[in-house]
């Protein structure tokens, strides 16, 4: 994914704990629970994503979203449970740079390209930092969360899918050849970048990201 | 990489820990200590391996050496210290696996795709469990521990560059087009193993790894 977590805010503090009683109009301050359970979403998204699962205590979670240690387990079970519901926000997290490949003023090639160099500026922006919370946790947790590798391997499933679309709407055109299948064609250039994201991080560099793209669009979804 | 960390044994156990002075000849129970130091790399690749960096306490490397916990510290600073040890190992570890990668009966395009299909035969012997030490760690480790970082970098490179010794001269033999480099064609390929590898665990498949050779010998590195 595009290591773009920072879309969604965290760590907004207390302040956004308390809220006014508008639906009843009394005028009374209480705890808005279903805000503190988006906070702790959101900074669970944005912490998970930065140090790794098993880097990140409930308490990192907190502090980042600003609540009280105690309030985790009234809306979580644990960390992992958590987690599972964090990897369900990811793709829609980054929803901004996927947008271009449902752009009808561009051909599907070149909503192809101009999504992957998307992909690269963001991680340009993010210094290579983080990566993709699905590869990631697919690194981490495979075989020690069956719920968030479930979770993974279902949203991971979606993002192919996404990608098969247009290049299987690029291959009617005549665009991609189509000697091999588009579902093929998106999981090897998804995983691919999965692959390359995770050397950029390893090598600090842009090379990795470049190279990735040079070689899909020379090679994999060619002509 | 090829998940083989098994390839060296570990956990053999606190036995192995004493042994005869005999290059003195004295017949005295000495603690051989560069002895302990191996079993410290040989259990902390297969563990860190398996269960990732911050899933792994010093005391898991220790008990599956079959040492003391105390004794750690007298071979390794820290467990980030080990950590940039093991991955130093990890290439040689899986030298078995390589070794197709020059054998001179085979033609080198053969190489390649004999060593790929060794991957996945060694991956699929696993279950697709453990991945591979060095992507792990890069998803894992890359902006918490700069000292393993620097040298998964190295081995990531050092096994592009052996990979990539192998396309060249597919290339000059014809049987790789060379309309890109061997080194840019070598990065994309493994960097494409590395992701293919982490989602075959993601869905517990093979699936992933049979399309990453699929499409990288009908594309990547076709004539």
């Amino acid at each position: 994914m595009d290591a773009a977590s920072g879309e969604r805010g965290a760590g907004k503090g207390a302040a956004a704990l308390w809220g006014l009683d508008k639906r009843e109009m009394t005028g009374h301050i209480i705890v808005v629970k279903a805000n503190v359970r988006e906070q702790l979403l959101d900074a669970g998204l944005q912490v998970l994503h930065e140090r790794g699962f098993n880097a990140t205590s409930v308490q990192d979670i907190t502090e980042a979203a600003g609540v009280p240690k105690g309030s985790f387990y009234n809306h979580f079970e644990s960390k992992e449970d958590l987690g599972a519901e964090v990897v369900l926000r990811y793709l829609e997290s980054s929803n901004k740079t996927q947008a271009v490949l449902r752009d009808p003023k561009l051909s599907p090639y070149a909503r192809l390209r101009k999504y992957f160099e998307g992909l690269v500026q963001v991680a340009e922006k993010k210094e290579f930092c983080g990566g993709c919370l699905l590869g990631n946790f697919g690194a981490e947790l495979s075989e020690q969360s069956e719920k968030i590798r479930a979770r993974v391997s279902k949203e991971f499933s979606t993002w192919s899918a996404m990608i098969a679309k247009v290049i299987a709407e690029a291959q009617a055109e005549g665009q991609i050849s189509k000697d091999v299948s588009a579902s093929t064609l998106a999981a090897f250039v998804l995983n691919g970048w999965e692959g390359a994201l995770v050397r950029a991080r390893v090598d600090k560099s842009k090379f990795p990201l470049e190279q990735f793209v040079k070689v899909t669009f020379a090679k994999t979804l060619a002509p």
